[in-house]
């Protein structure tokens, strides 16, 4: 499998990044608006997981080509750039392809952080929408803090929620989740429901600011 | 400490009466607006606490009676019943009392269980807004499965998350949920972020019923 992450120069796409070029065979690549950027990111990832003991060669390319060589396109970008980058790969993508979104709208006031969902109702309704109408969408790796993620050191141990509407695509999704190690994936239902594991991200948040001890947390449901 | 469970004949105040009462020494005082209710819940709930091996006397009474009687007053009942059981019981709180809310607004359609927070933004801020000023209010024990906390050979090992407004109060509801063996309790800010807390009680609703074997779930930080 070949998985596109988006913007993946930022914190979550190189936390997939890294634990997928460590754990799996699939062939990462690393779109950016600015292709050197995403040159320079695939090389210093390539870098980290050899410190790890394994051979990978990640590449990076402008977004668009990074979508048109995968199979998964994962937008690791954030939900006010979700429809332009939708928008500016739409042509690279058709019905074999997966579009994923690990995207919560938050917004933070004196009391905290806040889901902030946009008027689709929630960033996966938003990309669903912005998607070409054959392209399946799947909401996933959502609730991963993306410092724990990027630790290769760091053990897991944690969950991912996974809505679709498409069952195929969310099996796919499902599958490549739990190709990470310590990582187990759930499946939560369809986009309609994406809310409400949107409104976990802002939770996390504010759990980890209140309490000692906890930082960059996940979940895991029991 | 005295608690009372306000509608506490149903399956969450169950679940609270019985783990307080085995786990802990406070008195532990079933309401409901038929005092009859109240006394054959509280009967029941000794009997079950006595097959566990403990000797303990819970009692029932008319949801005011039981509210005087209390220094913590949980609301069991259903978000459209929280006004009217405030309303019943106003004049038996003031400043030394917390008012404790486990409820969330759900409802559900086609694509599953969704978050319905009432115009005040979650069932907290509801409450808290129909509390005599004076009354300290807290959120907590929203996410707690109520057929998982009613089975005592169930062991919890999740996590319950608090939130309020007023630190004192919080830190009593935090040492009482603490109290239960086997749970946890978090702080997750004030009410103004209840909403997200509120919200995670139909995911949790959606994750159960898409996945084999996840039944009764709670959730664990980490």
């Amino acid at each position: 499998m070949r998985i596109a992450l988006l913007g993946g120069t930022g914190d979550i796409g190189e936390g997939l990044a890294l634990r997928w070029a460590l754990h799996t065979q699939h062939d990462i690549v690393i779109g950016s608006r600015d292709p050197d950027a995403a040159h320079d990111a695939a090389d210093g990832y390539t870098e980290t997981v050899a410190d790890h003991g394994r051979e990978r060669k990640l590449t990076g390319f402008e977004n668009a080509m990074a979508a048109d060589r995968a199979d998964v396109i994962v937008l690791c970008v954030p939900p006010y750039h979700v429809a332009d980058t939708i928008d500016s790969v739409a042509d690279k993508l058709d019905d074999s392809d997966v579009l994923v979104t690990p995207a919560a709208g938050i917004k933070r006031d004196d009391g905290g952080f806040q889901s902030h969902a946009p008027s689709a109702g929630s960033v996966t309704a938003l990309v669903a929408d912005a998607a070409p109408d054959d392209v399946p969408v799947v909401g996933a790796f959502h609730n991963l803090a993306a410092g724990r993620l990027a630790d290769l050191d760091a053990e897991l141990g944690i969950d991912t929620l996974v809505v679709a509407d498409d069952d195929s695509a969310k099996r796919r999704v499902i599958a490549l989740a739990e190709d990470i190690d310590g990582l187990r994936a759930l499946d939560a239902g369809g986009i309609g429901v994406a809310a409400e594991i949107e409104s976990l991200t802002p939770l996390l948040l504010n759990v980890a600011q209140n309490n000692e001890g906890l930082r960059d947390l996940g979940v895991r449901f029991r």
